[in-house]
């Protein structure tokens, strides 16, 4: 094990409530319940690394997929793995390529060895399975590296469902098998869409392989909200405590804080980022979308209650006019902002579980995040 | 006069030859030598402020054109100028939209009172003059404002040329009398094409206007350098001595060690930070294009004798990467290397002056600078 899991805290006597912990591995110690920018192919989109590490996050997500497609990881490996290749020191959780695999490519052939796809870039043939993933994964040095899994589209039936987890169940088993790194530990993903009996069986099968860490994969990806909540209520209760969990691609504030009640303590997802490109910025009080015409002359920051770089030095009318105008500068700023209020999100989240008041802070934010 | 500019030291007791200044401002102290990054809509593409300053920058210029199209000078105004609301405490200087309206727009009426052109926004119509162009520039407040001029395109006849030059001094002359800051200070701009008696008679009929800098226009638009290096042998000497030379628009190494052999003191370009999006990087032995596949396993950085953030954390490997794969922050990283360079590049500039040995620096850079 290279990873150290501490629970420090839990609200409550049950095994699926909010709780505090820290994660520590070689490259950082990392606060739970936290949240993970995503830097698919390398890099966060338009963040230099000392940026990131400024907003005060300690570990991101990269994709193995993204990185086996374009650079490479022989390449990769060969620089010295991903953190020096992307100049980023601070811990790298990767993705398996499992979930990218079944919902970028053309997918040739799928068999129990593994899928034969075409790349999003040039069409050309892959094959990843679960030794070819770990390979992937050991080679890019990641701390935290994922099992290959089959995520089953939404909606899916009870058959494909049951067969993509028991898929996912024989492939976690193999990449246990094949994954060797002393200096890399590994999580296991859970799936089972959304039906509870599939969820319920393919947790305690993964649970006895013993990982380090367990996910929930094949959620939030496109079912009502309360029906993801409604998974987590019947799977985090099978997981062991000791152990850190991570709910895999959700970053939805509303989200991330019905994640945290249910016991939930890692996250990520494109969503901050992507919205900051595109001028749709977090708020206090909801999101704002700054290109709209009534933030013209407003020489207001995006929030006035924020500590970021971009709400410390810029109003809403030069971020409007960036966005129109095109500017590079636009999506930086946005992204900066978005970044910095997740990061603040989750320390106000932690404080308020340390200072047993989680359940009023959520109710607070819900009140006031339209 | 809201600027101070002392010559600290020449190198011949010519009047054009490379010298050794300092320009204060309000804002700033600059030492000149300067290369001043272009910030056309109130930002230096991709870049933070912050970064602009880091990188050792205490000037930047703007364009008086593009602000008053979009967002607007009023706005500008109203948010307490453009150093405010764009986030940078230091200098700026802004050209007067002169060239632009007649490079960028469609030109529906030339008059002696100024320009009636289509945006090359929207189409939409609309007017400059030297009356209007003054309004503009006090309303961002730049340190630095540049008169209206009538820049002739080349090629361009010996009556064209003698036309705009001479437009451009009664331009020049209203300018003046409109122009009415205590906290700006206006430079002249002499034009006169590659016509060395029509740049002659211009410059001595700006010169006498007694402006507080003197800036060359209508050059590098296309001409054979030596034709440029031509007409600056005729128009230096004629140049007050105590006043600071703005060769306008010129960035490239070469173009500007040439400019400073001739006295050139400001130098302003969009190329650094253009050819640093693109992937076109300067070395001390000329510029390499990363995107080329010669660069794909290359875990060297651009230049290992550069001392910028991007050398001392990345690889041209990742770098192309990043540009393979249309990646912000390529461009980010392109531009912080070339923007040091230039900076770098003005500092040796700065001290092969100071020490009496600018010729022979110069010789050495022509000699691997390729």
């Amino acid at each position: 094990m290279t990873i150290k899991f501490t629970v420090k805290k839990t609200t409550e006597k049950t095994d699926n409530s909010a709780r505090l912990g820290m994660l520590k591995t070689e490259h950082s110690t990392i606060e739970t319940p936290v949240f993970m920018p995503v830097g698919t192919q390398g890099t966060v989109k338009g963040m230099l690394p000392k940026e990131i590490n400024d907003l005060g996050f300690s570990i991101i997500l990269c994709n193995a997929y993204h990185l086996f497609l374009r650079p490479g990881h022989k390449l990769i490996a060969k620089a010295g793995g991903l953190h020096r290749f992307m100049g980023w020191n601070k811990s790298i959780l990767t993705d398996s390529g499992g979930f990218q695999v079944f919902s970028l490519g053309k997918i040739n052939k799928i068999t129990d060895e593994g899928v034969t796809f075409q790349s999003y870039i040039d069409g050309s043939k892959h094959f990843i399975g679960p030794e070819k993933s770990m390979e992937i994964q050991m080679a890019l040095g990641s701390d935290i590296a994922m099992v290959f899994d089959q995520c089953a589209p939404y909606p899916s039936t009870r058959y494909e469902t049951s067969f993509a987890a028991e898929r996912t169940f024989q492939w976690a088993k193999q990449c246990q098998s094949f994954h060797s790194s002393k200096n890399q530990t590994l999580f296991g993903i859970i799936q089972g869409g959304l039906f509870p009996e599939i969820r319920k069986e393919n947790a305690l099968k993964i649970v006895d392989l013993d990982f380090s860490g367990y996910a929930l994969g094949g959620l939030s990806v496109g079912e009502p909200k309360p029906m993801m909540y409604q998974m987590l209520d019947v799977t985090v209760p099978l997981l062991p405590k000791e152990k850190p969990r991570y709910l895999m691609g959700v970053g939805e504030p509303h989200s991330v804080l019905e994640g945290v009640a249910r016991g939930i303590d890692m996250f990520d997802c494109v969503l901050p980022t992507r919205n900051g490109r595109n001028g749709c910025l977090f708020t206090s009080h909801g999101k704002i979308s700054i290109t709209n015409s009534r933030y013209k002359n407003d020489l207001s920051p995006i929030d006035r209650d924020c500590q970021c770089y971009t709400c410390q030095n810029f109003s809403r009318a030069y971020l409007r006019h960036l966005y129109m105008a095109n500017e590079m500068l636009a999506p930086i700023l946005g992204t900066i902002h978005n970044l910095y209020f997740m990061n603040h999100l989750m320390k106000e989240i932690r404080n308020a579980i340390f200072e047993n008041r989680f359940n009023s802070f959520k109710k607070n934010f819900f009140d006031n995040f339209s």
